[in-house]
């Protein structure tokens, strides 16, 4: 663990919050260490990941498979915890038996295709997307993890706008890090 | 909180966990209180969810839409933690817009129908369910809280399986109950 | 678990914590639910103890031993989490082996004396407190639970100032309430 | 985060847990995810901290103070928290205004002395302990943190036993160590 900056970061986050002119002047300078996610960091890490896909598809669109598939390596071992354990990872388009990621590769081959062992993967991150925005149902706050659910927008290069519902869990590492530790998406139920 | 009972009962169950032989010996009588949820709470809840959808299709084949209708309130209000603020809840077959259910109206409206607010729900433990099985990919256990992932299959009274995508998120309440704070469900994507 | 309440206030908290007039322009209404205490919980709770200690004074003072035994036995039940388990607590003047008060019974022993299965106890809550401050050298926020280390200095009728080394631990239960786990006080180390 | 294998362990440990031969039989291979401290991780570390006093105590005695405190300082490292932030520490010997050691500085100055910012420490670790003994009160587990309080008796090299109060506080980090975060120690309270 390499906390202090981090920490100290967030105690002074802390410290400020809402609250609390005259706890702050009657305590002014206790130190706060704190484990916990905040609503913010929550927003922050969906906004991260959107903001992701996007840069995957310019790359791939830009230069090609290859740099896409090295961008998207390193995403996945910043935004999710693959090296904690399994994620608990159900993506948009993986068709039953490989509907669950739990695995990096797994992961990858979802955003990248190119993995004989999931034929079905097309690259989900290569479709061109130009935007995600993300409009959250409600947010949960436990501890060091936290989860949401909602809708996130997809935007492609031709202005047409894919909605899926998502699930995020989130931890928050030793070193104030935000990773995925489930991620749940799914296309709209519809009877047609 | 009234955590006495549960918490012996959590604590002898501590106590003899796994382990430590050597380390009961040292300490035979310490008491341990815990507020984690374990992985046989987390099976335990998975079980029940899939028996109360079962028993609901029963009651409603033969005592009709009031019988289980009351039944799966009281379900709810025993399963799901509407009473500690809104769950992220994704039923299976919602559509947009009445996609996610925060509220307990929702969650009932989704199981048994009848709800004018919620026009497109068939009422889902209706539908003759006889058998409920979870399989899952992997758990994760977080203090009081608790994620999996992996695939649910509901059989009918024909023989017919249905098997969706389900994600469930947990929390141990101060009684020791566990509740669901999250479900999101799916039907698994497919191509055709 | 009856939190729609608490929690709505709860997420009022956090929805306008320090923060995110951005994240908050982004997301105006996204109801957030929080099991985490904050900073300013640990600081109410700490006050609330100190406050305790000097109106259990005064009403002995005014209105005798038994109007002080009901009124701690009160201040017990709502300040310590005894009803979910033993308790932490070593007071400040408890000698072995008496020295740790895991049961309601010893914390009130303590605090009124009057116990004979706890002679050594003269009524700590007795001794004429007028004023009761908290110092806090750092805090520590893990989920739904807080630790502090410290010093409070109680003041007498005349005066007289008693400075003790102070640790607490806290939980938040499902109502909101921030409750004592932990309590370890004990006299300063002097070389005399 | 480098959890892959720790995680795996934890996952058998947690798997084979008193449980639920039933559950196992029904589920043998889910992965496991658990970022919770167990009872038999608390008491390890309880007994490895014993362990290291002895340790710096026999070091002293035969490799002189340099070693010693060479030696303390690794094991600081590895058993306090401090590189996360401020650690609760107040130690047994330690007077005002030097009674709380929130640094790494005034944790090895506590246990091996020589060191003019704290003058009035004579180094704990150095008084020729050849045993420790701990004896919980309670122990408390909320996710990846866990409290404890208790007796804690050393004897030194004549035979004789100091007892002393001792609150611990643990965190476990994301490699799965187990570290102090809170420990009050205080001489018993005597009227003498």
């Amino acid at each position: 663990m390499k906390l202090t900056q981090t920490l100290k970061l967030s105690a002074i986050a802390m410290g400020l919050s809402l609250s609390t002119a005259s706890a702050m002047a009657a305590a002014p300078s206790t130190p706060i260490v704190s484990s916990n996610i905040t609503k913010e960091e929550v927003l922050a890490a969906q906004k991260a990941w959107g903001d992701a896909i996007v840069k995957i598809s310019a790359t791939y669109d830009k230069k090609g498979i290859e740099k896409a598939k090295k961008l998207a390596a390193g995403i996945i071992d910043d935004t999710y915890a693959y090296d904690m354990g399994p994620v608990l990872f159900k993506p948009t388009l993986a068709p039953l038996p490989v509907n669950i990621r739990t695995t990096k590769e797994g992961a990858l081959s979802y955003f990248v295709g190119d993995n004989e062992n999931f034929p079905s993967d097309g690259g989900f991150a290569l479709k061109g997307w130009t935007d995600v925005e993300s409009k959250n149902a409600a947010v949960q706050l436990h501890g060091k993890t936290a989860m949401t659910i909602g809708n996130v927008m997809f935007t492609d290069s031709k202005g047409k706008v894919t909605t899926v519902d998502k699930t995020w869990g989130y931890i928050k590492d030793d070193e104030g890090n935000v990773r995925i530790i489930l991620h749940h998406s799914s296309l709209p139920y519809s009877t047609n």
